[in-house]
């Protein structure tokens, strides 16, 4: 039997932070065919090593590229991620939290948008759960439904009729959920820094809400957790 | 009779590139009661001295705040306006213009959402024109009815029930229809700069569609045109 041909790559953008949830989405992507082109951002974020572990995510699954674009969102202040005048919090919070960047995901959707435009890619991938949300609102499906329908009006693709997708695999899991997809996937979350206050060597608070979630989620989907805890 | 007690001052962003559209909105969003927070880019475009007008035109309208946000559209490419290697064109052209900068108009709304959550702004204003539009698809009413959708379910704001409404007040008006009415509002044209390769001194060439627009809007709003051109 004659081998088929390979259909012809389609590409994406996907975002990528260095952490759990984009490091999952980036080998979902892959293995669903896509030629992957990876996109981080130096916005002035706490945690710098968030950045390193991004690099070394994407240098080991083989991306086509990956930019680390400079934003400079703590110019516009009002998040305790971006503002070192403000604490992050070491206890649960309810509602939405003072760690949230705003409009962080559309800004971030943006720029992937331009870069989808210019290397004329099918879909951008983003890591948001509806499920473990933090209570950010730009993490529900009604957010990224309206994203994609604005995108499609804002670009030539668009308009030529050749849609983009926002595509968001762990929109329904839990980060167990999550955990247990990149297990199957192959990932190896020891690279990943999710800690809002890892330290320069990567090494995770354990007491941030996202390293709460982060334990959680190795805890329920009974995975040993291999991050690397300070002290 | 008593004096009306004058409403609690609503808070705008205002998008100023430091050109003829952007400088009228700005004029506009203040007779409108807005005080203004004006927000401009430094996305590595040719022309700096866009830049320079937009400082003093912000300055001459005493706005409360001018961020200028450093953004670097140029790494990801893709447009005769930030990429040094594509010319910009000095015949008219069809269809969508390589002068077109992927995403642009959807990342500056979006940096502008981030600020006005911050603030707790009311709008966002925008200078964008659906007449003499260029062929931008990021210049419609659709896609800012999108944008303002999308926006309201990506924020704290939008959530709480308090939206944030995207403003075009030169949506529906011509070139010549934007110089009238900013002739009305007291804008001094002469301090704005629209061209897209406009020199260190902001002279414009006289020849670019940007150029060509604006001479056009003069010429047809009987207003004598201010700009200072190159020779």
């Amino acid at each position: 039997m004659p081998l088929k041909e390979s259909p012809m790559a389609q590409k994406a953008v996907v975002l990528l932070s260095g952490g759990l949830d984009s490091t999952t989405v980036l080998a979902q992507a892959q293995m669903d065919g896509y030629e992957v082109y990876a996109l981080s951002f130096d916005y002035g974020q706490r945690h710098d090593s968030e950045l390193d572990a991004a690099r070394i995510v994407a240098q080991r699954a083989g991306v086509v590229e990956h930019k680390v674009v400079p934003m400079s969102l703590r110019s516009i202040g009002g998040s305790a991620l971006t503002d070192m005048a403000m604490d992050v919090p070491e206890v649960a919070s309810e509602g939405i939290p003072v760690t949230y960047v705003p409009a962080r995901n559309t800004v971030f959707l943006s720029i992937a948008l331009g870069w989808a435009e210019v290397i004329d890619a099918d879909a951008i991938f983003i890591g948001v759960s509806a499920v473990d949300y933090s209570g950010y609102p730009d993490c529900r499906p009604e957010y990224i439904a309206a994203f994609e329908k604005m995108a499609n009006l804002a670009t030539k693709r668009g308009v030529e009729g050749r849609p983009v997708r926002i595509l968001t695999p762990l929109i329904d899991l839990t980060k167990a959920d999550t955990v247990r997809l990149g297990v199957r996937l192959g990932v190896d979350y020891a690279a990943t820094v999710s800690c809002y206050q890892a330290n320069s060597l990567g090494e995770a608070c354990g007491l941030c809400d996202s390293c709460r979630l982060r334990i959680k989620g190795f805890a329920e989907a009974g995975v040993a957790d291999s991050t690397r805890y300070v002290g």
